[in-house]
C-alpha cells in the first residue's frame, strides 16, 4: 500500500508504531512500518545510546523519534527551577498522596528496586525546560539517521522545526483539534497525526471518526495519519477510508512481548474491556486516557484534592508511581488495584501477548483483506 | 452497494437516516436509504397519522420506526403516576430552574406560542410507562408496512420483540457497549446499531472506531450498523471498513431544510465546531451529547444541583425548554445563549442547510468514490 506517508518516510506499510521501548521500535520498522521511539525520559547521553542501538539493529531501515520538548525553555539553573517548582506543590496534596500510599500499604522503594529509565515515563519534563538540555537532545537526535521527528507536546519549538527543515528530516505534530492542526500547518510541519479521543495518553475530546476527515480537509498536500482506535486491519482500513495516509498506533504495542510494561500492567490490560479506560489529569496534570484503577477512584473520592497543573502533578506523583509499580511487581494485591497505565480504548481488543512483528503483519494483512472486500461493493460484478 | 443491511430491509444504499421529522424520513427513503422516524413524542393517534402520511408519500418504499418503550410499564393510572413522580422533584431543583429562566429573562409561554409535537422531543416518557399506551403504540406501529422497528432506550420489551417476530418485521437495538450487544443478541434482535460516543443524544463512552469492530466480532450473522460520526461519504466508507453493514446517521439531518429544528438552533449548529458538544444529563437525566451552551454552563456552575434521574429531569426542565425555544425564536439574545440541541461531533462539518435528498446522495456517492480510491491501494497495478 503506497500512500503519501509511505513515500514521505520511505516505508512499505502505511503504519507508524509509537512506543517507548527501543525493541518495539526496531520490530515495527523491521516489519515494514515506521517504528517511532517515544523518547521522553532520556538524558542526551542515554538517547544517543538508544538511537545507536536501534540503528545497529535496523541496518538502514527507517525509524522515527518523538521528543518531549516544551514550547518554552529557560536559561535558569535547572536545579533552582526544580526546587522552585517543588515549593509550589501544596502540603495538602503531598499528604493526600502519602495517605493514599499508606492506605494501600505501599512501602518506599529501596535502591535495589529502583526502576530503570523505561519505568520513568515522564521523568524529564522539568529538566527539558533547560534550554541547554533541549539543545543537546536536538543535537543527538539530528546526529542520527532518523526518518521522522515528532514533538510529543504542542507545537514544535522554532529551533526544532528549523533544524528538521535544514537537515531534510520530515517533522510531525500530534493534534486533537482542527484548530491545532491549522496552527501546525501554518508552522510548516510535514505530517499531521490527528489523534482522536479514544487514544491512550494525552488526548482531546473529538473522536478519530470525526477528527480525521476534518484535519484531512485542511491539510492539503500534507499527509495525515489517524491515531486513536488503530489496532487492527479493519481500523487501519477505516483510517484510510477517512482520508488518512495511514495509521499511527500506540496502545496496541502494550500487548507485545517486546514492550517494557510490567507483567502486572500487561495482565490488567489483557483483562480490560473498551469501557475500562478513563480520561484523567491525575498522573501528569493534563488529561490523559489510562486504565481505570483504584488510583483514579481515590482521586475522584470526596475530599480528594484537585490535580495540579503540568509539571507539578507529575512531580507530585512520580515517586508514588515508582513505589506502586515496584510493589505491584512483588505481588501486592493492593498495589495491583492501584496499578494503571496510559492506554486507549483498543485495550478491549487485547487477547494475548504477541510478538510485535506478528501484530504489524496482522494489521497490514487484515487491512489489505478488508480493502479488497469493501472494494468489491463498488466493483462491477464479475461472473 | 449491497450489504446484509440492504438485504434485510430492502433498500438500495447501506444508510439509515434517523430523524423525528416525517419529511426527513420520507426524503431519506426516497433517495434510497432507510428513513427511520424517531417517534418518541406521539400519542397512538398522532403516530398513526404520521405513519399514514409517510406511507402516502413513499408509495411502498421501505421506512422504519424508532419507538420509546420503557423496559417496565405499569398498570397504575398514569395521571396518579405522573403526580407521584412530580412530588419526587425537589423544591431546590425547581427554584434553580426558575432562577435560571429569570436570569436570562425567559418569560412564560402563552397558549398561542406553544410548540407543536415536534418541539416536545421527550414528552411521552412518563405516559409511555402506561402499559395500555404502549400496547396501543405497538398496535399502531405494527398495523403499518414498516421495514424496521427499533427501541430508542434499552432492550426492547418482550411484547415488542414477539410482535416483531410474529409479523416478520426486523427489530433493531442501539448499543453503546459490547456487553449490551451481547444482551441484545441473546434477546434475538435482527440488527444492532453500535453507537459510538461521538453520536448525538444518549450515548456511551466508547468511540465508533473501537465499538464497531468489537460488536461485529460477536454479532455473527446479525448485521451491525455503525452510528456516531457518520455524516459523509468517507465516514460511511470507514463504517464499512470497520465491518459494519452500513451507517446509521442521526445528526447530519439537522443540517437539512426538512428537519423541524428552529432557525436559531440551525444557526447555532452551522456555526459550531466538532469540539462544541458536551455529554450531559441535564436535559433528560441520562448522559446525552448536545451542543454546548449557557444552559450547560449554568448546570456546571458552583451551587447548581445535581441533575435528577430519568424521567424526573425531563419533567423538571421540559417547560423551561419550551420557554427557551419560543423566546429564542422571537429574537431574544439571552434565550439564544441558552439554546441547545442533541447533536453529535459531526456538527463541525455542517456548512449550510441542504435538501435531505442531496445529503443522502453526497454520502452515498462520496462513499463509493472513496471505496474505489482505497481499493486501488491493494489492486495490482494496471498499466
Amino acid at each position: 500500500m503506497r500512500t503519501a506517508f509511505t513515500e514521505l518516510v520511505g516505508v512499505e506499510h502505511p503504519l507508524a508504531g509509537f512506543n517507548r521501548t527501543p525493541a518495539v521500535v526496531v520490530e515495527v520498522s523491521r516489519a515494514g512500518g515506521l517504528g517511532v521511539l517515544g523518547a521522553t525520559m532520556y538524558t542526551p547521553e542515554e538517547l544517543d545510546a538508544q538511537l545507536t542501538w536501534i540503528e545497529e539493529q535496523l541496518g538502514g531501515r527507517p525509524y522515527g523519534v518523538d521528543l518531549l520538548v516544551p514550547a518554552r525553555t529557560t536559561q535558569r539553573d535547572v536545579g533552582e527551577l526544580v526546587a522552585d517548582l517543588r515549593r509550589q506543590i501544596p502540603e495538602g496534596h503531598r499528604r493526600f498522596v502519602e495517605g493514599l500510599l499508606a492506605k494501600y500499604s505501599i512501602p518506599p522503594v529501596s535502591e535495589d528496586d529502583a526502576l530503570d529509565r523505561l519505568g520513568r515515563i515522564d521523568a524529564s519534563l522539568e529538566t527539558n525546560m533547560d534550554a541547554a538540555v533541549v539543545s543537546e537532545l536536538l543535537d543527538v537526535t539530528f546526529s542520527h539517521r532518523i526518518a521522522l521527528v515528532a514533538n510529543a507536546l504542542g507545537t514544535p519549538p522554532a529551533a526544532m522545526l528549523e533544524r528538521a527543515k535544514a537537515q531534510g528530516v520530515p517533522i510531525a505534530a500530534l493534534v486533537g483539534k482542527r484548530e491545532h492542526a491549522e496552527k501546525q500547518l501554518a508552522a510548516g510541519v510535514d505530517l499531521i497525526v490527528a489523534q482522536g479521543t479514544e487514544a491512550g495518553g494525552h488526548t482531546g475530546n473529538v473522536a478519530t471518526m470525526v477528527l480525521t476527515p476534518e484535519v484531512v480537509e485542511i491539510a492539503g498536500d500534507v499527509p495525515v495519519l489517524a491515531a486513536g482506535g488503530i489496532a487492527s486491519g479493519p481500523q487501519l482500513a477505516a483510517a484510510l477510508a477517512l482520508g488518512a495516509a495511514g495509521g499511527w498506533a500506540g496502545s496496541v504495542w502494550l500487548s507485545s512481548h517486546e514492550d517494557a510494561a510490567s507483567r502486572v500492567i500487561k495482565e490488567k490490560l489483557l483483562a480490560a474491556s473498551s469501557s475500562d479506560t478513563i480520561v484523567s489529569p491525575t498522573r501528569t496534570g493534563k488529561s490523559a486516557r489510562q486504565l481505570r484503577s483504584a488510583w483514579l477512584d481515590e482521586w475522584q473520592a470526596e475530599g480528594a484534592p484537585s490535580p495540579l497543573p503540568m509539571p507539578l502533578q507529575s512531580m507530585l506523583v512520580r515517586e508514588a508511581w515508582e513505589r506502586i509499580d515496584v510493589t505491584a511487581e512483588k505481588g501486592s494485591e493492593p498495589a495491583r488495584e492501584l496499578e494503571s497505565f496510559f492506554v486507549g480504548q483498543v485495550v478491549g481488543s487485547f487477547r494475548e501477548l504477541r510478538p510485535t512483528a506478528e501484530i504489524v503483519r496482522d494489521i497490514v494483512e487484515g487491512c489489505e483483506a478488508r480493502l479488497r472486500e469493501i472494494g468489491r461493493l463498488v466493483e462491477p460484478v464479475r461472473s
